[in-house]
C-alpha cells in the first residue's frame, strides 16, 4: 500500500521475512542472556488470548490449576532412565545461592514430570484419589544452541498437565481426550489452524513417554510446526517416583500417568501460519485488537466521530483501538497491517460527509463503505467471516502442498515443498534414517482414515514427513 | 462443630496454627529444594482470583503486561550499588548451562529493575514514547534461610510493574495512584482488609529506591504484614541504564521509573487476616468456591434438589460445587469449614420434606432455613453481607489493637499486641535500633490526616511500629 518494502519478501527469504515480522511487529526481542527472549505488550497480549481460550478449555475437561517449584533436585531426572538421558544435554544447573554454594545442584526445570510424580506419590492413596488431574502455566529452560523468537529459545512459557489413573485405557482416553477438546479444537477454531493429528514414531517421542500424540501444522513456506504434543507415560514415571494406588480390591498397583503441553512456539506458528508480506495477519478471535478505528487525520469532527465509532463497536462485544491520527497516514496503515490486526475502519472526511466510514479486511485487502450505524454490525460479521477464511485458506494450502509419494526418494523430493505422505511400512529399516540425512522428519503415524492410532505398530499406518522447524 | 480438634487452637500457638491451615485446607506444601513451595490447586485458585483482580486494575491504569527474561546477566546488578548490596545475599546463580560451564554466570531474577532498564533505554526515544506502563506477571527467586509457605519462600509468585517517566512528579503521582486504585481498592474489596498506608522509612526501603509506599495489614495475632509496595526509583536505575528521552525541546533527559509488586504472600496475609480456630475464612470475593452445596447423605431425592440448587446459584453468578453427600456428614461440615468457603447449603430430607434448605454463613456460623427458591437469591445477599462483614470485624480488630504512644519504651510494650502509633521524631537518633533490638520494625510513616507523605522529612509524621512476617 505505502510501497514501501519494510519487510522482506516470504518468497526471497522465509526466515529473514519471519525475524522482521517478530521485530516490526514489536511481538518480541533477544533477551541478553543467550536464547532468552523479552515478549513485547502486542506479542504478550496474543498470547494471553491463547492462554485464556486453552485454560477454558483444560478446565472443563477437570483439570485443575497448581503450581510446582521451578528448582527440582539434580538426582529426580535420574531416577527415569530415558528422561534423564533425553534431559541432560538441555538442563541449566545452579550451584550457588544464598551466598553459598549449595550441597546438591539444581535444576531449572525443563519440565515437571518428576518432581510433579513425586507430590502425585504423596497425594494419591486410593482409586477414589483418581483421577488426578492437574496443570501449571510457567517458565521452563531447555538450553538452545540455535534460538529462535518463538520457535525455540532458552526460556519459554508454556501449561504442562500432568495426571494419574487407575488404568491404561483411561489414560489414553484422557489423553486423548486433551488432544482433541482442548488442543485440536483451540487451533482450529481460535488460531485458524488446520492441523495433522497423530503419533510420533518411537525415534521423535518425548523422553520417558510409550505414546506421544502431536498436532502438527504447515507453515506457509511448507514446512512443519508441532503445536501441541500429549504423552502416555505409561508406568515409568509412576515406577520411578512410586505413585501407587489402592484398588476396590485393596491391592497396590501402579498408577498410569499423562503428560500434555502448548508453548508460546504457539505464537510463533501463528505468524508464520497467515502472514503474508505486509506482515502478520491475526486471527479475529486470537487478536486482542480485532478493529482499530482510524481517523485519516487528526481533526474534531473525525474525532468525534471516531469515538462513537468506537463506543458503539465496544458495545457490540468487539476488541477495539483508536488511532487518533497523528502522522502520516500511510505509514500508520503499514504499522496496523505489520501488526495484522484484522479490520481497520477508516474515518475521512469525505466518507463521514456521506455519514460512512471504509472498513478494510487485512487478510483479503477487500474494503467496504458503509453508513455509520452500519459499522459495528459489518465488523462482527466480516470478523466472523474472515476468522472461517483464514482456516479454509490455511487448510487448502496444506492439501495443495500435500503429496503422495510411494517410495523414499519420492518423499525426498516431495518434502522440498510441503508434506509428503506415504506408507509407514516403506520407512522401516533404513528409511527414516535415509530421511533425516535430507533434513527431513517423520512428523506423524495416522490410519488411513484420518484418526489416530494407539501404536506404531498397527498396521497400514501412514506417515506423514517434512522439513520442520 | 465436629468437636474435633483438628487445627492447633490460634490462641495455643499462633504459627503451629498458621502450618496446619496451610496443610489441612490443602493450600501448599513444601517442594523439595528448600525453601520452594507447591500450591495445591486450592490455594491456586484463590491465587487465580487474586490475579485476575490486580490484573484488571494494573490494566485500567493504562499498564501493559509483557514478559522478560527468568536470566540476568550478573554484572547487570553491579550497575546500581545500593541494588546490588540488597539483593547479592539472596541470589540463586547458574554456573552450568547446556552440558557447559557458563562464560558469564547468569542470576536468576530476584526482581527485574536491571534487565527491563535495559530494554526501557532501547525503547524510549522521545517524551512521545512516555509514560512507558509495563507489568508482568512471573516468579522471582530471592534464596530465603527461614522459609515460611506462602509468607517468605525462595521462590514465590508476583506481579512487578515498572514505568518510566518524563518528570519526577508524574512518576511519583504514578506509583501513588498504583497504591490506591490498583493495591489498596483490592486489598479493601476483594481481600476485605483494611491496610495502613504510608512509606517506609529509609532503613526499610527497596533497594535502590528514594521512596517506598507500603500497604500493611494487621495479622489476628497483631503482627503486621506488608502486602503490596510501590517505589519511586527516582532517576538511580535511568542513570545505570541509560535510560534517556528527548524531551519536546531537544534535549537529552534522564527517566524517572517506578517500580511495584505484590505476590503469593497476600495468600499468607488472607490466610492470617480472616481465619478462626475453625480454619480458613475467605472473603466471598476472593473465594473460588463461594458456596458449596452440601447433601448430608447420598440419595436420590437429595442429590436432585441439590442439582437444581446448583443451577439456581449458578445463573445467579456465584461460584459454586456440589458434595454429593459421600462420607460422614460431620467429617464433610469440617473439612469444607477449614477451606473457608463462605456459605454452604445443607440439603437435608427434613428440609426438604418442606421445600427448604439451610444456610450456613462460615465467619459467624448463622443458620437459616429458606425456601428452595429463595436459596439463590438469599445466598447472594449473604455473600455481599458477609464480604462487608469481614472488612469491618478487621477494622474492628486492627483500631482495637492499635495503641497510641509517646515514648519509645511504650512502643516497645504496646508493640507486643498489636500496632503502636507514635511521633516519627521521637524514633530519630537511637529510637528505631532500640525498636529493632525488641524484633519490631517501623512499618510505615503517615501524615496525621491518614495521608501519605511524600518524604520522610515532612514534619510531623506518625510512625506505625510492630513486630511482622
Amino acid at each position: 500500500m505505502a510501497g514501501e518494502n519494510v519487510l522482506t519478501p516470504q518468497e526471497q527469504d522465509f526466515p529473514r521475512w519471519y525475524q522482521d515480522v517478530v521485530a516490526k511487529a514489536e511481538m518480541a526481542e533477544n533477551g541478553p542472556v543467550r536464547g532468552t527472549m523479552v515478549i513485547r505488550p502486542y506479542g504478550y497480549a496474543i498470547w494471553e488470548r491463547m492462554q485464556a481460550a486453552v485454560d477454558a478449555r483444560i478446565k472443563a475437561t477437570g483439570a485443575k490449576n497448581a503450581y510446582f517449584p521451578l528448582f527440582i533436585p539434580q538426582s529426580y531426572f535420574a531416577r527415569e532412565a530415558e528422561h534423564v538421558e533425553g534431559f541432560s544435554p538441555e538442563l541449566a544447573v545452579v550451584t550457588h545461592a544464598g551466598g553459598e554454594d549449595l550441597a546438591e545442584p539444581v535444576v531449572v526445570r525443563p519440565t515437571s514430570e518428576t518432581v510433579i510424580g513425586e507430590f502425585m506419590a504423596k497425594w494419591i492413596q486410593s482409586y477414589r484419589d483418581l483421577p488426578l488431574l492437574l496443570n501449571q502455566w510457567a517458565n521452563v529452560v531447555r538450553w538452545e544452541l540455535r534460538p529462535r523468537l518463538f520457535l525455540r529459545s532458552s526460556e519459554f512459557l508454556w501449561q504442562e498437565g500432568h495426571t494419574a489413573h487407575a488404568s491404561y485405557e483411561d489414560a489414553a482416553a484422557y489423553a486423548l481426550r486433551i488432544h482433541y477438546d482442548v488442543y485440536n479444537d483451540f487451533l482450529e477454531k481460535v488460531l485458524a489452524m488446520p492441523c495433522v493429528l497423530g503419533i510420533k514414531p518411537p525415534s521423535e517421542r518425548f523422553a520417558g513417554a510409550i505414546n506421544t500424540t502431536t498436532a502438527e501444522a504447515m507453515m506457509i513456506d511448507g514446512k512443519a510446526l508441532q503445536m501441541a504434543t500429549s504423552h502416555e507415560l505409561g508406568q515409568n514415571f509412576a515406577r520411578a517416583f512410586d505413585v501407587y494406588f489402592q484398588n476396590e480390591a485393596g491391592q497396590a498397583e501402579l498408577c498410569h500417568t499423562t503428560s500434555w503441553g502448548a508453548s508460546t512456539r504457539m505464537v510463533g506458528g501463528l505468524i508464520m501460519a497467515h502472514g503474508d508480506d505486509r506482515g502478520l495477519v491475526v486471527p479475529p478471535e486470537a487478536a486482542p485488537i480485532q478493529v482499530v478505528v482510524l481517523q485519516v487525520r487528526e481533526d474534531d469532527a473525525l474525532d468525534a466521530a471516531a469515538r462513537e465509532l468506537l463506543g458503539s463497536l465496544e458495545a457490540a462485544g468487539v476488541r477495539s483501538e483508536l488511532d487518533r491520527g497523528r502522522g502520516s497516514f500511510g505509514r500508520r496503515v503499514t504499522d496496523w497491517e505489520i501488526k495484522g490486526v484484522p479490520l481497520r475502519v477508516e474515518v475521512g472526511p469525505r466518507d463521514l460527509a456521506e455519514g460512512r466510514a471504509t472498513i478494510v479486511r487485512r487478510d483479503s485487502g477487500e474494503k467496504l463503505a458503509v453508513l455509520l450505524t452500519d459499522v459495528a454490525r459489518e465488523c462482527v460479521a466480516m470478523l466472523d467471516s474472515m476468522q472461517r477464511h483464514l482456516f479454509a485458506a490455511a487448510l487448502a494450502r496444506r492439501e495443495a502442498n500435500t503429496h503422495d509419494v510411494s517410495s523414499v526418494d519420492e518423499a525426498l523430493e516431495a518434502a522440498q515443498s510441503g508434506f509428503a505422505r506415504l506408507a509407514w511400512d516403506l520407512l522401516e529399516g533404513e528409511g527414516e534414517n535415509r530421511l533425516k540425512q535430507g533434513a527431513i522428519t517423520v512428523r506423524c503415524l495416522q490410519r488411513r482414515d484420518g484418526s489416530i492410532p494407539v501404536s506404531e505398530g498397527e498396521p497400514e499406518l501412514v506417515a506423514y514427513v517434512a522439513k520442520s522447524y
